[in-house]
């Protein structure tokens, strides 16, 4: 990890770069594939699947029989481990529902009001590889179920076998998906954003993936069909003093740092001799860890930044915008209330990270490479827009329609004055207004 | 206006299809506007200004006296309307506002919750050319205060004086908006996502424009700045019955149609005669307006379709996912509840569209083309992001920290595992837990 101290406020932005992520070489072979898909189907998607994953797939569509068998995989002790983080997860994002409709006269005789409406279809995106992930299920998943879509599609790259890993099929099931497909990369965002014969077109994807699928999510605005949030590597900012515990701190930095080798890990603290011991117990613990050489590889993005005050930690964090921030300090809850930008806080000695990758109950899909700035995590609301509606009695429009009429007219849009001139003139005839 | 007979559902997509927009070939001319003003600043904005906009500028910043000067020209009739709007505005954006904080104890000793925090720095697009949008700085400066942004910055295209049209800087200056640069299309975009030695560098980007406008709020996905929506041509979608007025309905398709060339207006009824009246009311109504050849263009785009049905009506408009739904039936209030996909929907005769364009209080902010299937129009929280928190006790970790070791440990990532391993082995060592 690199060093730093005190380093002066000129230099702050360029500390928050990122490490680049070029995408721009994949755009051809995104193209090429959505055109297949578009045109071809799903005899498209074996295709890519054989080519890109190098397994000749069967069927597409996972079967009740292959999700029955998964299920009788998996142990007792992880399937009751699974149903706590889903009960807390539950929990937090059924809070976040928002069913009354809250009406507002704005003027007497204008009645105006917001409701939120599920998006009908949407897709999730479980990346394969090393790590079956299957707690981003839970994770998006459960707010589509609070959120009352009414379809939600997954799609996952098969292993070599032509299989998904047991432990995602038995918790896409806990979580009420029954349409599950074994696609992975550009050709599943494909398949979710056009449909196929057998894949569901949807109207939104969610979900971490690789550059392919980063670039394929990209390349959704031309398909209008929205995402989630943009993709960028994994990260976490430690802010901590002398009475942190450094066992604990080395443990939340190696935890980020086993993601991926781009992973970021940032620790800021106002004692040196605290940074060293970090740095010490970080050495340590690696030795023990099955991840070792990606984490090593990602410690060298990382960085020590010595700040005599926090509050120039506090401030340095709020330029970064961390996707997790924990914050381990003696006065860790008036220091979040500094907090202007940041993904998910964790706050105090016993709230580590990886508690609430999976079970403390809130999201962890989380916005990264400092859009923390603009964007917020998955919430319920993600799954859901929001319609305005107005109802306007003859009262209503006798209030304000005058008002509207020069507005409109100082606008130049005498069509939009005349809307309400027909009507205004209309209860004048009829005698509803004097 | 096209007219169809009750299509068959296979229709449907294709007749929802709105015309297409070609953005391609604007993609060179943004890159290289952004690398310019990237280089050089000022200097590049000024030089483009002249080029695309014909005006040699002084100075970008609008001044304290230009806002002066403005106010004096502006009637106080209208001024009255400018207050009248900006009330109902404001009351409707305030309700948005969700500053309570609530915790969710998802277990004993976990506490989670949401806090809601102001974008901190946004820009307000509003387009020059023939119409002063006036109303839209309301539309988005107001939700921008009630969010708590620090700082609004607003842009728009000088005429050929070099001067912004008197009542956009009026209504700046009502709504709290003190830096206002005389900056237009791609350039303007451009200043607002990389900062200039004049304009600051801002997070968001709010507003409409023009296809450059569009294709350069595109390409911000490479700079790190969110966008409020996707882009397209204004639209409105009327389903009326026989109880309807035709003089109504017909002036509020023209008030869509006097937009653009591009607008598009439907008309969905289940009655042919209805239709027909409306359509020679539409043609009666054109003769007056002083737009009569954009809406004529525009009318090409339009279509009628008559449904026996009103619930087959409900579900194309569902389909097609209007930005602006006028319901004119006798059963308004029911139909309403059928409705999934809508940016703004105006219930009953006295709700004509443009009264949400200027005042009834909701945003006219929406989302075209239909992106309202998974998209909201502009609100407070549009100017926000939402931050989860969570802060765990030793208790909490006694509880759940087993349970995340399990999990952990399925995805293989043991370093999640080891943070919380350390904690519980810290909390045994002290005595803390049995």
């Amino acid at each position: 990890m690199k060093r730093y101290k005190n380093p002066s406020k000129n230099k702050w932005r360029d500390l928050c770069q990122r490490p680049l992520v070029q995408l721009d070489t994949i755009q051809s072979t995104v193209k090429k594939v959505f055109d297949e898909v578009e045109k071809h189907g799903d005899k498209a998607v074996k295709q890519y699947t054989q080519q890109f994953d190098g397994v000749a797939l069967g069927a597409i569509e996972v079967t009740q029989d292959e999700i029955k068998l998964a299920s009788d995989k998996i142990s007792n002790e992880l399937k009751k481990a699974i149903d706590l983080a889903k009960s807390n997860i539950t929990k937090f994002h059924r809070a976040q529902r928002n069913n009354k409709t809250q009406i507002i006269t704005t003027t007497q005789g204008v009645d105006c009001w917001l409701e939120h409406r599920p998006i009908e279809k949407v897709g999730i995106y479980i990346p394969g590889g090393s790590a079956p992930l299957f707690s981003t299920v839970m994770m998006l998943a459960i707010p589509a179920s609070m959120a009352g879509c009414e379809e939600v599609v997954l799609c996952s790259p098969p292993d070599q076998y032509g299989n998904l890993s047991d432990v995602i099929l038995y918790t896409a099931q806990c979580c009420d998906i029954h349409k599950i497909y074994k696609v992975g990369g550009i050709q599943a965002i494909a398949s979710m954003a056009l449909g196929t014969e057998t894949v569901p077109k949807v109207d939104k994807i969610f979900g971490p993936g690789n550059q392919y699928v980063t670039a394929a999510k990209q390349y959704l605005q031309h398909y209008q069909v929205a995402i989630d949030l943009p993709a960028g590597p994994s990260e976490v900012l430690v802010i901590a003093d002398q009475s942190a515990n450094p066992v604990f701190v080395a443990s939340d930095l190696l935890a980020q740092a086993e993601h991926g080798h781009d992973s970021q890990v940032v620790l800021l603290s106002d004692d040196m001799d605290f940074i060293e011991n970090v740095l010490e117990k970080v050495k340590k613990q690696t030795q023990h860890l099955h991840r070792k050489d990606i984490i090593e590889k990602s410690l060298k993005n990382g960085m020590t930044i010595y700040f005599p005050d926090l509050n120039d930690a506090i401030e340095f964090s709020n330029i970064y915008a961390p996707e997790h921030l924990i914050i381990a300090t003696e006065n860790a809850d008036a220091l979040c209330q500094k907090i202007t930008n940041a993904g998910s806080v964790f706050i105090g000695p016993y709230s580590p990270e990886s508690i609430g990758d999976y079970a403390s109950g809130t999201n962890h899909t989380l916005p990264t490479n400092g859009w923390a700035r603009q964007c917020s995590g998955v919430t319920v609301q993600s799954f859901q827009k929001t319609i305005s509606f107005q109802k306007i009695s003859e009262k209503g429009l006798y209030h304000i329609g005058p008002s509207v009429e020069l507005l409109a007219d100082a606008e130049g849009l005498d069509a939009h004055k005349n809307a309400v001139s027909v009507r205004l003139d209309h209860m004048k005839s009829k005698n509803l207004i004097s």
